[in-house]
């Protein structure tokens, strides 16, 4: 056995127990009776500790030593696979156990008192826990440390190597393009409306349509599967075992059709990772931002686009003549894109969704530079609600209480959704320059040459590369707004009729 | 932290590894995508892996040392707990890794000949690893040893502290009892058929009424479910998480309802498991004749009486009423306790059933022995099957080579099915005498009270007791064929008319 291999079964059986513990969470949310719910949680409490406890073992470090020095130099793929497991494990070692245990005692305690102020739109009864929450992050970056701004080491987690020095100029821009297009649209904003996609769609035929369109799409059902569960997600247990699961509204046709082609887009991902990678922690997605680059790539890029429905229109019809039949595709497409200023986050559209994310993310940094309290959070809500988007929620529940995230821990997460809109628009540039007529194949409802321009450049890669270098590979540039303002200007002009 | 606390946090941590792994086995079976066999697999080991090391540490045996001197004298149940994991940690340790590990290379190696022997119906494709599969039970039956007879340590397995030399006799004279009474049965045996069960009835109504029976019986759908597979299971989580599996076939009515109810018998032991066991090595059933005795109780004794299709006719017939109409609940009856001599373990009646077994019984324990050869199993098996069932299979598939479980090393096992039907009657025994309407309650659909006597009698104690003992304080006897004779000689008196 070499010193590569003796690491790889170290490896293997971190990734291995991290799949089980995978498995038992998708259980949870699909099929586990409601009896279980204490039982479960004890049962991945100890697949969790004991994963960590395998990281963070001096058997772990010494074998990553001996790799290091084992592997040929110019094996640069293998080197990758050991300096990203390095990489881990010096972050799981520098988290001492008794904060990680405190942070998810914390956050179930958060997301219980989460749920009771939402439910009563109180910001005052999670107040005090999210508090405990901002000084646990805090003292979080502390030992992930040392870095320009505190919030660089949560970035970090989710979007490895991204800084608030990097992201603000950019989110800065983005916004301003936001607010320009938005101005635009103003005087044709009562032309589009979507109350067709609000008739009576038999949930059945939804999920076989969507189904059908994923199948199609590229999403493997012989290595992944579609199940039903009360909030859409993705995960995957190797890249032949990744289950998408979506959830169906009868006079809603985007929750099951769009949501389910996003998370196609993040099962195709994870679908493509190369096999090599297979059971080591470079077998993963490259972060968040590159994980949602693919499912919004798939789910708006290329699902919400005029040619797209070229190709869908007739299927759809198909399965639903009674309340499609009065429709032509461009009428659909333009209701399908609809921008409209709203409260909500995920209700909201692909051009107002990132002034959402801007205004989370000024928080989450403002509160862990402490500039602000998190007392204040209700009052800065609302203002920057209604600076950047005009509309003041009634109350907090419909405010700063709409999200999970902040309940389980996960500050630093939200700027990921944007990083991938952005992302996916660069990767659209760049893949439009190569295939001059990928319009015409969307057209056509040839999707593999796309899948496969992906799966080469982005998914095969896991996580051997840095989400920068992906981008700067692939599309030449580092992270930049224009694309996405480009793309995005295009089509609201041929939605909303402006040049 | 007690010593005891010490181990229990042992006990659970292997506890919890074995659910989880329970948890991918169970979805392997049931969702799991084609493509996912061979990442699969490679979690299962790792984690089986895991549970092999954490069982003969040195930590987990000082750990053991502690708290045997640490409970107190009076405890009796937690001394239990402590004698029962100190039990599987000296089993674990007996055996040498590179035995285990072998042992389940030549299982995977065994179950694929066996298929392919069985396809063609060739019993030298498979004989190589049977005879190496036998070698190996041998060498473990050694590390596990002293015994009187090799086999006894395969049968402690399944069945812990039972010997050939007190199962032989017991199989004698069920041999002999079952003979006469299929003499008796001779001359009206054309009288009954089973014609009705295999018209048509519809897959979902089939498992609707079943789920519903088996609710009605006592399996909670709090804390169970059912799903389908290609053969049925029941695997348990903890006592609040049980899983049952189901098949369907359109044209024959026992598969999914028989099948569920006896999967249900299983369900309800594991949610009957006391709660202060659970994540113990004590929180599950005390053997597999102890297990089998609870499925084949409401299988058999319960759903195959004739007070029970009092209740539950109706029933059947408002789901089924083309098929049903013309029947009878009295008809239906006799038609579900058919008895007819067959090639077929599986498909055969509750009385010629324990034939196949006894069959079985006798090779595995002269394969032992060593006074019987691989090579001369199929001329063995067919004049055995001549002599106690009066027919001859025309080919091994049908033969010797219909059972896969030699091919995944479970020889030992088959005993439990026989054991489970003659405790099943020693339990219906003593569950009479201590009340004596328990006829006018299955008919009347009041199941709770047997399904509370056999909680506190039998569930509740979990592996805390072995199977001899539970037998005994329960029946006040130990294993005998007497009552399931007495049991099944009334059953078919009543069925093909005779006193």
């Amino acid at each position: 056995m070499t010193a590569y291999d003796q690491l790889f079964a170290i490896m293997s059986r971190t990734a291995d127990i991290a799949s089980a513990a995978a498995v038992l969470g998708w259980d949870q949310e699909t099929y586990m009776p409601d009896g279980a719910v204490a039982a479960r949680a004890e049962q991945l409490a100890t697949l969790s500790t004991l994963i960590h406890q395998f990281m963070t073992s001096d058997e772990t470090k010494r074998a990553v030593e001996r790799a290091k020095s084992d592997v040929a130099t110019d094996d640069v793929r293998k080197q990758r696979i050991v300096s990203t497991f390095e990489r881990d494990v010096i972050r799981s070692s520098k988290l001492p156990d008794d904060l990680v245990h405190e942070a998810a005692h914390t956050a179930a305690l958060a997301q219980d008192a989460w749920k009771r102020a939402r439910m009563s739109s109180d910001f005052r009864i999670f107040q005090p826990l999210l508090e405990k929450t901002v000084e646990l992050k805090l003292r979080q970056a502390e030992y992930l440390g040392p870095a320009e701004h505190p919030y660089d080491n949560l970035l970090d987690e989710y979007e490895p190597g991204l800084t608030v020095g990097e992201l603000t100029p950019v989110f800065e821009r983005l916004r301003k393009g936001t607010v320009d297009l938005l101005n635009d649209i103003q005087p044709t904003a009562h032309e589009v409306n979507d109350d067709v996609l609000h008739r009576f769609y038999a949930p059945d035929r939804q999920l076989a349509v969507a189904t059908d369109i994923i199948s199609k799409l590229g999403f493997s059902l012989e290595t992944g599967r579609v199940d039903l569960s009360a909030h859409p997600f993705c995960t995957s247990f190797a890249s032949t075992d990744v289950r998408l699961t979506t959830r169906i509204r009868e006079h809603d046709l985007r929750s099951c059709l769009f949501g389910l082609i996003h998370e196609a887009g993040h099962g195709m991902y994870e679908q493509g990772i190369g096999a090599d990678l297979a059971r080591t922690s470079s077998g993963q997605g490259a972060s968040m931002g590159i994980h949602e680059s693919q499912s919004l790539f798939w789910e708006n890029i290329i699902a919400r686009s005029e040619e797209f429905w070229q190709w869908a229109f007739p299927r759809l019809r198909d399965a639903f003549p009674d309340a499609l039949s009065d429709q032509t595709p461009r009428e659909f497409y333009r209701s399908i894109n609809r921008i409209v200023r709203s409260l909500n986050r995920v209700e909201s559209d692909e051009v107002t969704y990132n002034l959402h994310i801007i205004l989370r993310f000024e928080i989450e940094r403002d509160l862990l530079a402490g500039t602000l309290k998190v007392a204040d959070i209700p009052a800065v809500w609302n203002e920057k609600m209604s600076t950047s988007l005009g509309v003041v929620p009634p109350n907090d529940a419909e405010g700063c209480l709409q999200d999970v995230h902040w309940s389980f821990g996960g500050i630093g997460y939200f700027p990921s959704y944007t990083l991938g809109k952005l992302y996916a628009a660069m990767q659209w540039q760049a893949l439009s320059a190569e295939m001059p007529d990928v319009r015409e194949r969307i057209a056509n409802g040839d999707f593999q040459p796309i899948r496969e321009w992906m799966r080469t450049n982005i998914h095969d890669v896991g996580r051997t590369e840095l989400p920068s270098e992906i981008i700067q590979r692939v599309c030449g540039r580092p992270l930049t707004e224009i694309d996405f303002l480009d793309y995005v200007r295009a089509k609201a002009g041929r939605v909303y009729g402006f040049a």
